[in-house]
């Protein structure tokens, strides 16, 4: 394959979440997806309710679309999905391209498959499911993602809908106790219209109460998604 | 002066702000500053008005409290204020006594005022003051003090509150374009009861809409108070 499934090209928008949170960013997000969360907030990534709205670009394209979009106006362009380790070089090329215009590259994936592009990105944020998504994680492939990044470069985040979750959280921790750790608090309901914000606000507050009395937690860091935060349930922000 | 005036000893919490946002951390906050701001959120560390809480206290003896609070809950402490700069050598004992228990420090300040332990602390936060806070920056202080801090320790964080403040902002960030930049919403009214999120999250989206249309703001991070928006106006949180 040498084109990218692309579902949307938009930004620039400010990064809700994870380690850079807060930076501004494009937003890549390809189609295509080898998990099934029940929770997923994109979901329309892998369920064929958009299917319609899928594209096949090169990397080239990407490029063009995101220049047209805001030329001058982005230092980062954040590549999510769906899961975007399902595709193989052409990733490497939109990488190898931006990176020759100066602008840096964030991508999110739940660690369940490696790609050598890996090694090429500025920020890789591994998001391994907890039990509330009714995924199962592959450990063996997450070792090897983790050992195989270079130092500095990947960091790990894990969403938290309940107590399950958490424990499955402080098995992550625990495994990878190295690599910088981000807890990020559960949106419930991801189609829920309107104001939501104080329905996140109420889980980030029970999600920190329990970090704060957790000294496994000491070095762990407690995040909302801002933008949900911000624009609520919103696609496109 | 061998000994540290304090006001409040408090933690373990969440940092609400700023580049080390999200992390489990003790507050040690000391009394006394050379500003007024306008806004302030912690004005009774210098308007007098909890003077009779004030302790001067050794470094260790901050040190056996926080153990006491939460021995093995932490690994990192925030020094704020007030402006903790107003104190010397005394902070520079607490570091170090810290460091030597594998804790880490951070410190706010507004960057009006050297001190040579800056250049032992891990995280520097340097806040200087947009016009809303009535306050003058004196911009060769500011100067000096990032000249000297060790790569990679200090970062910039304004907070913004009008078109003016973030004028000033622009200007700040442009002066010290290689010192990671964090812009925060700033709160309008610190004395207000109940749930203020709404209000705060109003003024975010603001902010990020600027910042989203701005290419002088490509690598600034837009951040909220998330202590603010879970605990709102409460102290000691």
């Amino acid at each position: 394959m040498s084109k990218i499934p692309v579902i949307e090209i938009f930004g620039p928008t400010i990064q809700g979440e994870g380690s850079v949170i807060g930076v501004k960013t494009m937003f890549v997000r390809t189609y295509g997806c080898d998990y099934r969360c029940a929770w997923c907030d994109s979901a329309f990534t892998w369920d064929g309710s958009a299917k319609d709205q899928v594209r096949m670009l090169e990397a080239s394209e990407i490029v063009s679309e995101l220049a047209a979009l805001a030329a001058g106006n982005f230092e980062w362009v954040t590549i999510s999905g769906g899961n975007p380790a399902l595709i193989g070089q052409p990733i490497q090329e939109l990488a190898d391209q931006l990176h020759q215009l100066g602008i840096k590259v964030a991508v999110e994936t739940q660690g369940s498959k490696w790609q050598d592009w890996f090694r090429s990105v500025d920020v890789l944020t591994l998001s391994p499911k907890p039990p509330s998504s009714r995924m199962h994680t592959d450990w063996s492939v997450l070792d090897r993602i983790i050992e195989q990044m270079p130092s500095g470069t990947s960091n790990l985040k894990v969403v938290v809908f309940d107590d399950e979750d958490y424990r499955y959280a402080k098995t992550v921790h625990r495994r990878y106790p190295d690599i910088p750790f981000f807890l990020q608090a559960g949106n419930s309901d991801v189609q829920e219209e309107g104001n939501i914000s104080d329905r996140l606000l109420k889980k980030l507050n029970w999600l920190m109460d329990k970090v704060i009395a957790d000294p496994d937690m000491n070095d762990a860091r407690t995040l909302p998604q801002l933008h949900a935060l911000v624009w609520h349930n919103k696609r496109g922000k």
